[in-house]
């Protein structure tokens, strides 16, 4: 159930001790798509250069992996180990929140493929990444 | 000259705000090498699950980020945007520090690939990466 | 003029050497969205192991390449380095016609970034892919 | 023991029709430390450019997936579907052989990572490449 599901994304993105200090929300659910969209407010802290807004690569990358993650539990709903991850810097982040919209692209028995489009509010594409994770319990 | 250097590093690695609450360190330059190894410090709030020690994807990949950077720094002197990131993860972190070693593999008049090992001490290999930079002052 | 595009797109695909062994050909343009799909005829010498039709991956890995630096053509109108290549492998090719559609993410003034989706005729994805090229003229 | 594992990687790079065409041969084996070199000899249907010797970034991408997946059957002595390949070009091939060594990073019970290092006879670093693979057998 749609309810059910938001529960179960917002308790695993609430979960990790990182993500208490990073702050990823859970922006929106397409669960038909298999995609969500995950935002990191912005903070003064995630800037790469001082007294510039614009967020360190780490914080992108971070963005991509915890929005693959989200996704990943639409279909497993519980952790699964990132096996690899991959961004594309498009263009330097203004320091505006980061939307990070992770869609699965296959899920198999063992593994799975997400990819990422991290833009920022109004649509400006910041970035795009893949990450893989392997779903199988042993 | 290599206190210059180790300087120039150093300041590169203090400068970001993000940096001064992830808290790399430079440990150790290989400058004949094109190698540099850059020490994160473990700290509770880089954990995945709550309890566990483990550090969290997105900080490895940080750690991969930063010590790719200062490497190329190494013949740039100077900040250059990051192009693209890949990660693969080896084995779960255990909560020690982090140990990224990067390697110039080619820097060449427009762009430069750097090779990432990230390691705990006693040597448990924790991640690959792989880091692609535009060097181009324009 | 949209003729004159897809003129350039094919004389691109026909002229690399390779490209005459490989065989891959313009199936559509969409100019508008700066994308393309190239087809790649099934042949027997593109399979992995002996007997069974499926392609060997090289062969899924060459179609990435061909229809990320064709669609980049379409920005470029001339060849461009490719700076990486990555391929995620979603399913294991039967042997039928691979459909490539490359879709630029961005290509801004130095770099660009492609994402590649490769299928079968049908849909069935087979593998997805990212590739970065080099656009500046030198 | 090291005629056997010869024999079995020469077998496995006999086999599949792709490499027929390709013409791969196994260069040297270090299986003490996982890793192995695979020549792809130089023939002119693999040039990217019309009258220029230098090879398609397929045929590197492709000899980063075979030198890889040969490594990886110095430890599972079977075929292993491959997860995903990455491939930084560092420079343009000349049109000499290409030597890839590939060596294994890691291999779990589920995963193997391997990286490759693509050159030309003389050390000229062509590019550099990581694959995984997916290990378990089901």
């Amino acid at each position: 159930m749609a309810d059910d599901l938001r529960a179960c994304l917002e308790a695993e993105l609430a979960k990790p001790p990182f993500h208490r200090w990073l702050g990823p929300v859970l922006e929106s659910v397409e669960a038909e798509a298999d995609a969500l969209t995950v935002r990191i407010p912005a903070r003064p802290e995630f800037a790469r250069i001082p007294g510039e807004p614009g967020f360190h690569g780490a914080i992108v990358a971070g963005a991509v992996d915890i929005a693959a993650h989200a996704a990943i539990v639409i279909r497993t709903r519980g952790p699964t180990p990132t096996v690899d991850l991959r961004v594309d810097y498009l263009r330097a982040s203004t320091g505006a929140d980061l939307l990070a919209r992770a869609e699965i692209v296959r899920a198999g028995r063992s593994l799975g493929t997400v990819r990422v489009d991290v833009s920022e509010p109004g649509g400006r594409a910041v970035a795009a990444g893949m990450a893989t994770f392997y779903l199988r319990r042993d």
